[in-house]
C-alpha cells in the first residue's frame, strides 16, 4: 500500500494576510489591549489557517481511532484488552466520555477500528471498519508492524480527515482508544527524543509505582532490540501503534487540506510528534489541548514548542481533552467576530480620546 | 440602610449525602479512575452544592457590577473614568467581551449601575439602576463610602442574587466594570491580608512599570491613612469599590440562597476574600474559573485555598474569566450525568471481570 499524498507533499502555509488583519482587530476591540490572553491568539491564528475573517470553530469532526497492542502481553497495562473492543462498543452506543462530549458539543464522532484482539459487533453506528491486523505485534519481541502496516494504517487516518473534509469541518480532533498505548507512545517518544524510559513512562490507566517501574523496563528492553533509526515510518513500525500511526496521518492528512487540528493529551501528541518528524511545517496547524497527567507528556509538548489552553489533571485519552477545550476556542472566535470596536460602541480608548 | 441577611446569617452547607453518592458513581463510569481529573471534583461538589444526582451548569445567571473609582484623581489608571459608564452602553447594546459571551452561553445578563462620573442613559436594556453615588471618594484622602453607602452596595448585590435565585439559576457569576478598580482591589487585599502594595499591585488595565510604582504608592499613603481595622465592613468603607462591595454582597446572597458562585478574576476574587473573611462558610460554595494575568490575585487565590481552572493569561474583568470557564461545568455535568457505567456498557473493569 502506498503511503498517502500528504506523508511527502508539502503542508501549505496558513495565510499571513487574514493573520495580520485579525490581529489589527483584537486591538480595536472594546477591551485593554491583550486582555483576553491566549484567546487573542487563538483567534488570529485561526484567520490564518481558515484563510477568514470570521474563524469558526463550530463544525467539529471527532475520529477515535481504535488498535490493540501486542506487548500487553508483557503486562504493562491495568486494564485487559477486550477492553479496546467493548469501548468501541461504548463509543457507538453513547456512554463513553468523548461520546457525552460529542453530543454536548453537537460534534461530528466516528471510530476507526484499526483491529482489536477482542470481536466488535458489525455494523455499530459510526464506526469504521478499517482492520489491518488484531493488534499490533509484541514489539519487545518483534516489529509490531510491517511497513506495509503501518501504510495502511496512515491511510485509515487520511481517510478520516477526507470525511472531515467534505463534511466542511472548521477543526480536526483525533482521539485514541488502545489499551497498552501509553507503552507505545513512551517508546516512539523515548526513540524520537533521546529521553531514557524512566523519564517518560507513566502510570497509563493505573499502574502503580512498580507497575510503572516494569513498563519503562519493557520499554528499555525494547529500544535495545530496535537500534537507533529515528524515521517515522521505522518508529511506527518498531514500535508500533496501529492508532497512533493511523492518528498521525489523520493529523498530516487534515493539515495537508486546510483544517486546523486540536491535539488531545499524551497519545495524540506523540503521533504529531511522529508527523512534526516527518512535515515540520504541520506545526502551524496544530492546537494543544490540554496537559495531560500522564508524565511523559510534557517532554512532548515542550518539544513540539505547544502551550496547551488547558491543565486539568485529565488522563482518559479518546480525545476527551481536547473535546473539553473546544469551548475555548468557539469563545475565542465569538469574541473575535462579534465584539464592539471602541470606535463602534463610542468607548474612550487608552488615550482618553 | 440595613446589612442583607446574608451579612450575618448562616450560610448553608451543602449536602454530604448528595457529595458522596456523586463520588462513588464516579468510580463506576467507564474511564480509569481519576482519569477526568479536576472535572470529577467539579461534578461532586455540584452535586452537594445543588443538593441532587445531576449536577447542571445550564441555567447560569451573570451579574456585572459598575461604579466609579475617586481614586482615579491619583492618576492610576491607564484609561479614563468615562469609559466605566460607556462600557454599561456596550454591555447593554451587546458589543463586550461579556455580552458576547452571555449570547454564547444561553445565561441571563444583567448590569447593575452603581454609580458612575460620566452619564448613563435611561432605560437600557438589562441595565438595573442602583447609584449610591457617582463613585466613590478618593481613597487616598478619605473613606471611599460611609458605612451606610457600604451597606447599600451590598443590598444591591444581594438583591442580584435575588433575581437568580426566584429564575433559577444553577450558578452565579458576578463581573465588575469600574476603571480604577483594581487599586481598590490591591488596597483591599494588602489589608487584609498584610502584605505589601508593592506586591500586590500590577498594571490593571495597561500601566507601564513607572504607572504600576506610583500606583503602589497611592496605595501605601492610603492604607497608612486608613489604619489597621481590617473588619470587613470598615476595609469595604475605607478603601471602596461601590462594585466590589456589590459583589461581595452578591456572592454572600447567592450561597446563602444555595447558588453556587463561580468567581472570575482579580476583582471578584478580592470580593470573595472579603465575604470570605465575613462569612468563612462561603468557601464552601465557591469555584474559581481562571488565574488572572494581574499579579496580586496568586496571592489572593492562595488566601482562598483556591485552584482555578483556567490560565489564559486573560485580565479583562466583567465576569468575561468565570464565562470562558462555564463550559467546563457543564462538561463535568454532562459527563457525571450521561457516561455508562461498566456494568451498563459491559465493560471490563480492572479487575478484568
Amino acid at each position: 500500500m502506498a503511503l498517502p499524498d500528504s506523508w511527502l507533499s508539502p503542508i501549505p502555509t496558513p495565510s499571513h494576510s487574514h493573520a495580520a488583519t485579525a490581529s489589527e482587530r483584537q486591538n480595536t476591540l472594546t477591551k485593554p489591549p491583550g486582555s483576553l490572553g491566549q484567546l487573542e491568539q487563538l483567534a488570529i491564528t485561526l484567520c490564518g489557517q481558515q484563510h477568514t475573517d470570521q474563524p469558526s470553530a463550530d463544525r467539529v469532526h471527532m475520529a477515535i481511532f481504535a488498535g490493540d497492542h501486542g506487548v500487553c502481553d508483557e503486562g504493562i497495562s491495568a486494564f485487559p484488552q477486550a477492553v479496546t473492543a467493548q469501548m468501541i462498543g461504548n463509543f457507538a452506543g453513547g456512554g463513553a466520555a468523548i461520546s457525552v462530549m460529542a453530543r454536548q458539543l453537537g460534534a461530528a464522532l466516528e471510530v476507526v477500528n484499526l483491529g482489536t484482539v477482542g470481536d466488535v459487533a458489525e455494523g455499530l453506528p459510526g464506526v469504521i471498519d478499517a482492520r489491518i491486523r488484531p493488534g499490533t505485534r509484541n514489539f519487545a519481541l518483534e516489529p509490531a508492524m510491517t511497513e506495509l502496516e503501518v501504510a495502511a494504517a496512515l491511510q485509515a487516518g487520511d481517510a478520516a480527515a477526507e470525511r472531515a473534509h467534505r463534511a466542511g469541518a472548521d477543526l480536526f480532533i483525533a482521539g485514541d482508544m488502545g489499551i497498552g498505548n501509553t507503552t507505545s507512545a513512551s517508546a516512539i517518544a523515548c526513540q524520537l527524543l533521546g529521553q531514557p524510559p524512566e523519564s517518560l513512562t507513566g502510570p497509563g490507566t493505573g499502574l502503580n509505582a512498580e507497575g510503572v517501574r516494569h513498563k519503562a523496563a519493557v520499554i528499555t528492553k525494547s529500544l535495545a532490540r530496535h537500534g537507533s533509526d529515528t524515521a517515522p515510518l521505522a518508529v511506527l513500525a518498531s514500535l508500533g501503534g496501529l492508532e497512533i500511526a493511523a492518528i498521525t496521518g489523520a493529523i498530516l492528512g487534515a493539515a495537508s487540506r486546510g483544517i486546523p487540528v486540536l491535539v488531545d493529551g499524551f497519545i495524540v501528541s506523540v503521533a504529531a510528534l511522529v508527523a512534526c518528524k516527518q512535515q515540520p511545517e504541520l506545526q502551524h496547524w496544530l492546537h494543544f489541548a490540554h496537559h495531560s497527567a500522564e508524565p511523559g507528556h510534557k517532554a512532548v509538548l515542550q518539544a513540539l514548542m505547544a502551550q496547551p489552553l488547558l491543565n486539568l489533571g485529565m488522563r482518559l485519552g479518546e480525545g476527551s481533552g481536547a473535546a473539553v477545550a473546544v469551548p475555548l476556542l468557539r469563545a475565542a472566535c465569538a469574541l473575535h467576530n462579534q465584539m464592539a470596536s471602541f470606535a463602534s460602541a463610542g468607548v474612550s480608548d487608552q488615550s482618553g480620546d
